[in-house]
């Protein structure tokens, strides 16, 4: 398209503008849906003990519904790969990737840390993607070159923040009982060289790497729906996200996110003495 | 006073009505102060190393400062408790206790889960309290007969939730490594009873606990300013709040908050199988 500037080759500036509403309609949908039932009584109904507890909430199933059906009526052609309902196959080459209530813990708990994820995918790669957060009324959005964020005290750009030493970083993991033995043993190398570890924000803590709040995410045992639209908001405000061995992390499993790459590779060489 | 229906006989339904509105002016102030700083550059700067990690922030300073300019004016005979200046005396019997950021790790890090504490105490028990977070806008309040809390989503009347066993509570503490071994040992026999434990939220999870969205906070090693206005807000809403041994939790120390006094008592019952 002559005039088009676009820093992805794939898609044109009006396709971005395009996909971008898609994207917040998606996130006004999850909104309406997930604020109909949080905080309200009787959320923990449905599980029955301890060791299989796996929320499963009506909000989480109704904000999925709520964003198929937006995106049966603007991108019938987009796949969908949702977390509550089967796959759609995509025949326009696009996927969206949608976790309707990531943090369900925190969802039935009251706490304003959980988030609607929503990530656009050409082929692996997410593109561009959302963290948003319905109660406290904050939007962090990243792909097509930008990142930005909008918030109850206004809004600005996102940008991850550099040349912070392991020794001076923040970690954020969601569950100090990280994964398996050997997955708790490699994160807590990291956590005894960092200046602070912190707990419990699921996705917000992405959202906060990417505000240049914090320096470092370490999870294991994700879904690729939990990290798809991470990537693509770090990536976006300049950060990294990879596997524990350095590679893509869409798939999910384990996961790094870092400020910089200089930090990233600080953190990578402490998880791999475990790997190897 | 004729006509007076007030709960609590110290005070008149006129003084309730002055002291709320003295302590929404203190919340209103510490509000532009801390959020002049929130989520700001530079605010690791003061402190050195992780082991002396203690960010006495400019905005905590400046919160309690606001706050003191507040009282100097409104009510200049109480007395004021807070975290960063020293005490100062009451003339009237009444003291303020203030703890301008409670969770200042999680202020450091841009997580909205820290918290302004304000605490009205007549000799040594909190009668009113407020829970204030600046970022969301979100605000408990407890005291004289009354809970309640104004949020992004509206206001309504706070209530904690009773008729929960303890194999169905929800717990919440802020670090997983709590106090001394002793202590983590009695928070871990709680901790395998309940159905869900979380971390990291600070005085945020005393206020869900008021909002009858969480059964149970234990922690250790807290200062008395860090729980007066916990103690006020969750008792109004009809919990309770105690040491480990089940005496007035307002001096700090060891604390645990239950939604009702059977779960209280259940909780309590494990905690001293360690301190017996």
């Amino acid at each position: 398209m002559a005039g088009d500037t676009s820093p992805n080759p794939e898609f044109s500036l009006a396709d971005q503008a395009d996909l971008r509403r898609v994207a917040r309609a998606l996130a006004d949908a999850a909104r309406v849906a997930t604020l109909a039932h949080f905080r309200s009584a009787g959320l923990m109904a449905e599980s029955k003990r301890p060791e299989d507890f796996d929320p499963v909430t009506a909000a989480d199933r109704e904000a999925e519904a709520a964003m198929r059906a937006v995106l049966a009526e603007m991108r019938p052609d987009d796949g969908i790969l949702g977390e509550e309902e089967a796959a759609k196959p995509s025949r326009s080459g696009l996927t969206w990737v949608l976790d309707p209530i990531d943090g369900t813990r925190g969802f039935i708990a009251g706490t304003p840390t959980w988030g609607v994820l929503i990530a656009l995918e050409a082929g692996d790669a997410p593109v561009f993607g959302i963290i948003d957060q319905p109660y406290i009324g904050e939007r962090f959005e990243g792909g097509f070159g930008q990142a930005m964020m909008v918030g109850p005290q206004g809004s600005g750009a996102l940008a991850a923040r550099g040349g912070v030493a392991l020794s001076d970083a923040v970690l954020f993991t969601t569950f100090p009982e990280i994964g398996t033995e050997a997955e708790r043993l490699a994160f807590e190398r990291v956590r005894d060289q960092v200046r602070l570890t912190r707990y419990g924000m699921d996705c917000y803590a992405y959202a906060l790497l990417a505000s240049g709040q914090i320096d470092l995410v370490i999870e294991a045992g994700l879904q690729a729906y939990d990290i798809a639209a991470p990537i693509a908001v770090i990536e976006a405000a300049g950060g990294i996200v990879t596997n524990w061995q350095g590679g893509p992390a869409y798939p999910g499993g384990q996961v790094i996110a870092a400020g910089s790459p200089a930090l990233h590779a600080a953190a990578l060489a402490l998880l791999a003495d475990q790997v190897a």
